[in-house]
This record gives structure tokens, C-alpha cells and sequence, in this order.
């Protein structure tokens, strides 16, 4: 069982039942890995849709069960029954699909999690639960850095469920009691992403391409800024937020520094040995429509309150990535 | 067909096919009337969902073709087809309804909303959309007036429900070139509003016992601020927003000056003739979680821009809407 320790209640993971959704996924299984490896219990729920970011090979070696179904389905409550910590990281997070098909966006991200929600509070209302949301919410916003007073003006139908989604976990805060936490992550990038996708962001194409000796192409002029985390560092930030601040809160998690896509995309070719040069090239118009410029969070909220800043710096955390897939190069070509 | 008229591209409604979403409700009646009144040819959708506002009698005597559905029904595709200005304004409202079935205000308010826009994108791109949102997307905020700039908090189901479906608005707007616009109304009071629900906000029930010779009850010191404002003061905005300034904009539309629930309640009490005194009871402990205390809007930009500011000041609002009910008295037995 989880207890609350000296550290302003971030709560213990050995010992404790936790329950981690799209578990098989990116960040989903990244934290698995590490609360499996601390002496938790971890329990997963993924419903391995096609199109998003989970494979079972993501936890081979590693003895947790599985419950493959959507985080709306009623047999989610019987995974749930007893649980610690509750990690909601289930989701869909391509923008361009969210444009092609506005309410399968909705229902993943907004719709089940309500459903999730209510059996969270019926069966496990004690639970400490945080959840993933995304910097995607704020849109293009008119000041940067853009920290959580911020009104949010998502660009996206992705951005507009992820809120709701979000938001529905404060209301459940306020209103039900529940000790919910919702982090704004900002672009993550490390190892166990899909690569063979070109709809799960930037970063896992730009690795791809780069470990297959393929140019990278960038739309524009390379000049937009994002802040890249590394997956060890939003793993942090998910323990963070189990403090007892945290309830009811919401957190912009980015990384101190950002840096131009151009620079991004050279760091990656650099750290694979591939040397073609960086392609640009003019904006497709489905794009362009929901590109949001340069963009950067202030996390001072989340250092002031939890203490958790960013710890990888952009060139650390690429090499360690991009030696990651050179060991495991069955990423480069699952579907 | 409506037509740029000289006033900021403001449209033409004489002449002009406009489509009413919950035209048999409140906003939405009074609206149907006035289009009516001014030459427009409306075709009304409503659901007519029991314990909303809607109620065929609205619309009696004017001659409207009516569709009941939902908004997301595939039949209202052939109701858009062909028309020039589209008013949104279908919606749940009740804050404790959402709470008890989360699901359902999120399919009404959220879901619904983004299979509307997608009819309206295919078979009418080149209408003028105005949507009616809620002061209740903003929730309990640190610093009042609250204006658009201020981060969305909402403290219910409901208002986070209506934001996403407010900002599905502005996603279709920005992505797709949809001409739509959204209103965060405040307290909206006035003729043709469901007196016997108590699910409608506090203004209805207060009219309603003020009319029946009942004392009117307010939880806690009667001190909580609101804006009211009367419904013709909303319809002046609805068409004021169909100016070309304020496509892809979100708008506050309240009246410029706040009360106290107590002179609310009195001003009420006195326009009915009924000298019972307001009595002040403890907060029921689930109204208490989602209460905001005062709350008031900053409703400039859309005086800025648009050029329009309340004109109806509290104590006349309420005298003609007494009035009103006195003369059409079965709004007080209508279930």
C-alpha cells in the first residue's frame, strides 16, 4: 500500500498498487518499467488501437497484467478495485487524425475519460490519480512562455478533447473528492515510441529517419521552437505530482530550454551518424492550418510547488535515445 | 439571402433563411421571434428533451417549420442546407443534471456540437455560425471581472462540456474556415423561459415562486454578485456577432452591471407584488461544491468590437418580465 512520505506526501511506489492506462504505450510503458522496477504492483489497461503508440513488446520481460480495452469499458472498474496510484496516460495524440475524425478524438480523449472517471470514484475513490495532458491545449496563444493562467485556444480537435478531457479530471477533483493531478506535457521524446508512424509528433519521425539513413524533412524554415522532454523526465514529473499539493492542480511539465526544429533535427542525424543535410520544405496546407509557431511552457509552477524541473539536456537525452533503438531495431520496423 | 450590410459586414436578416438550434427554448424562442419579426425565414431543430427549456407553445402563432432532433441527427443536414445565418444555441444548461449524468451533458453539449459543425462544414461552409456559450466555461476565478483572456476553470460538468463544444466552434473556425462565432452569455432572464423546473438556474425559480405568492429561498448570505441579463439584450448580441470582426472569436455578453442574489430576489418579489421576505438557508452540500460565489464578466472586447453593450438595466427587465408571465400564465403550471 501506498503511504504518504516526508516528501510533502509524494507517495511511496513500493509496495503500492498502480494502475498505469496506455501502459503499453510511450510514456505509458516507460513508467511501467520504473514502477515495476521500484516494487510496485503495476496493473495496465491499453487498448492497443492500431494507429496510436502501444505494443505489447514494450513490457516484454516484465510481469504486470494486462487488461486490453478502452479506459471507458465497464471492465476497467474490476482492474481498478484497490488500486494506489493511478497513472491516466491513455489517449490519442495525433493531431492531423483528430482533424480526420473529430469524434473518435473526442470519445478517446474526452468521453472515456469521464467514463474512467466515474469508476474511479466509485471504485476507487481513495486513489491517488494523475493524468497526461498535453501542451497542445494552449493553441497559439499570444505570450510566450505560456504558464497555467494562460487561456487556453486549442488550434486542433485533439487539443479540445485533450482540455475537456483534463479539465473533466479537476471537476472531479473539486466537486468529488478525488486526488487528481493533470500534467501538460510538452514534446516527448526517448525510448519505446512508435517509430514507424509519421501522426505521433515530430520527434519519433525525425528518429526514424535519421537511423534509416533517410533525409529529415522539415515544414518551413525550421525556425519554430519547441521544448523537448525526455520520457525519464516526464516519469519524474508523474511521481512528482503524487504529492498532496498536487490535488486539483494542473501543471505545464516542459524542459527548461528550447530549441529551433532545425536544431533538433541536426542533434538526431548527429547522434546517428547520419550525415545528409536537413531538408525544408514549404508547408502542406492540412498542416499548416493547425501549426502553432514557436511554442514554450513556463513550468515554474510545477518547480515552485513540487520541485521538479527538468534534469536531460537535449544532446544527453538524444544519444542515450538514439542508443536505445540502435539496440533495439525492431522499432524501426514494427506497424 | 442575407447580405454584408455597412455595419461591419452585421448580416441582413430580412430576407434571410436562418437556422434556430433550440428555437423551442428559451434564447431561442425569443430569437425565433424576433428573425420572424424582421422578415427572416427560420427553420427551428430542438430535441425537446423534457427537463430542458423547450416547449412548442414558444412558437405559437408564428408560422416556423420545426425539426425535433438532436443536433448531431444526420436529418438536420437537410435543414442546413441552403441557409444563411445559423444560430447555435441547442445546448443543456442545468449544472446539477450534469453532475448526476456527466455522459449525458457531454454528448449534448460536446459530441453533439462536433457532428453539427461537420454538417455545417459540408453542407452549408458559407453560412454565418453563432454559438451560445456560457460565463459558466470560466468557473471560480481568481480575478474578477473575468475577461476572455482569463484561463477556463470550470468547476461542473457542464462548463466543461460547453467549452469544448464553444471551442470546437473556434477549431472549425480556424481549420476550416467556418464563419462561426461564440457568446459566453451570463445569467440570461426574461419572457418564454420553463418556470417549474429548478434545474434552469436560480432566475426562473425565483420569477416562478415570486408569481405563485411563495417566499423565494437563497442558499447562504444572499451577498454571492451575479450579472442578469435580459434575453432581448441577447438577442441584440446574437446578431450583432454575425459581424464579419468577429468570426473565429469568443465574446463575454453580460450586462454591465452586477447585484446581489438578495436585490435580485427583492427586485423580483416587488415586480410580482409579493411581499414575503426572502429567506436565507444553508448551502445543500452539493450545489455548495459547484457554487463560484460572486462572478461577474468583463464584457468589453465585445463593446470594442462589436459595438454592443447591455441596454436593459435590471429593475425594468424585470418588471416587463413579470408582466409578461402575468399575462401568459400557464408558464407556471407547464411541466
Amino acid at each position: 500500500m501506498s503511504k504518504p512520505g516526508g516528501n510533502g506526501g509524494v507517495r511511496t511506489v513500493a509496495g503500492a498498487t498502480c494502475v498505469v492506462t496506455g501502459g503499453l504505450g510511450f510514456i505509458g510503458a516507460n513508467l511501467v518499467h520504473a514502477l515495476h522496477r521500484d516494487g510496485a504492483t503495476v496493473r495496465v489497461i491499453d487498448a492497443l488501437v492500431p494507429t496510436h503508440g502501444g505494443n505489447r513488446r514494450n513490457l516484454e520481460g516484465i510481469d504486470v497484467d494486462v487488461l486490453e480495452a478502452r479506459i471507458g469499458d465497464p471492465a476497467v472498474a474490476d482492474v481498478l478495485a484497490g488500486a494506489d496510484l493511478i497513472f491516466n496516460l491513455a489517449g490519442q495524440v495525433s493531431h492531423t487524425a483528430s482533424m480526420t475524425d473529430p469524434l473518435l478524438d473526442l470519445d478517446l480523449n474526452a468521453v472515456d475519460h469521464t467514463r474512467f472517471l466515474e469508476m474511479v470514484r466509485t471504485v476507487s475513490p481513495g486513489a491517488r490519480v494523475v493524468h497526461a495532458s498535453t501542451r497542445q491545449v494552449y493553441g497559439r496563444v499570444d505570450r510566450l512562455p505560456a504558464d497555467e493562467l494562460t487561456a487556453a485556444s486549442p488550434v486542433d480537435v485533439n487539443g479540445v478533447a485533450k482540455l475537456a478531457g483534463e479539465q473533466m479530471h479537476m471537476v472531479y477533483a473539486r466537486a468529488h473528492g478525488l486526488a487528481a493531478t493533470s500534467l501538460r506535457l510538452s514534446n516527448v521524446y526517448g525510448p519505446r515510441q512508435r517509430l514507424t508512424s509519421d501522426e505521433l509528433g515530430f520527434l519519433p519521425v525525425f528518429v526514424r529517419r535519421a537511423l534509416l539513413g533517410e533525409t529529415i524533412r522539415i515544414f518551413g524554415d525550421g525556425r519554430q521552437e519547441r521544448d523537448c522532454l525526455h520520457v525519464d523526465d516526464v516519469i519524474g514529473a508523474l511521481l512528482a505530482a503524487t504529492a498532496d499539493r498536487a490535488v486539483a492542480r494542473v501543471y505545464n511539465v516542459g524542459n527548461r530550454n528550447g530549441h529551433p526544429l532545425s536544431t533538433i533535427a541536426r542533434l538526431i542525424l548527429e547522434a546517428a551518424g547520419n550525415d545528409r543535410p536537413v531538408e525544408f520544405v514549404p508547408w502542406p496546407d492540412d498542416h499548416q492550418r493547425i501549426d502553432i509557431g514557436s511554442f514554450k511552457t513556463d513550468s515554474s509552477r510545477i518547480a515552485d510547488e513540487l520541485g521538479w524541473t527538468s534534469s536531460i539536456e537535449i544532446d544527453a537525452g538524444i544519444k542515450q535515445t538514439i542508443g536505445f533503438y540502435q539496440e533495439s531495431s525492431w522499432y524501426l520496423s514494427s506497424t
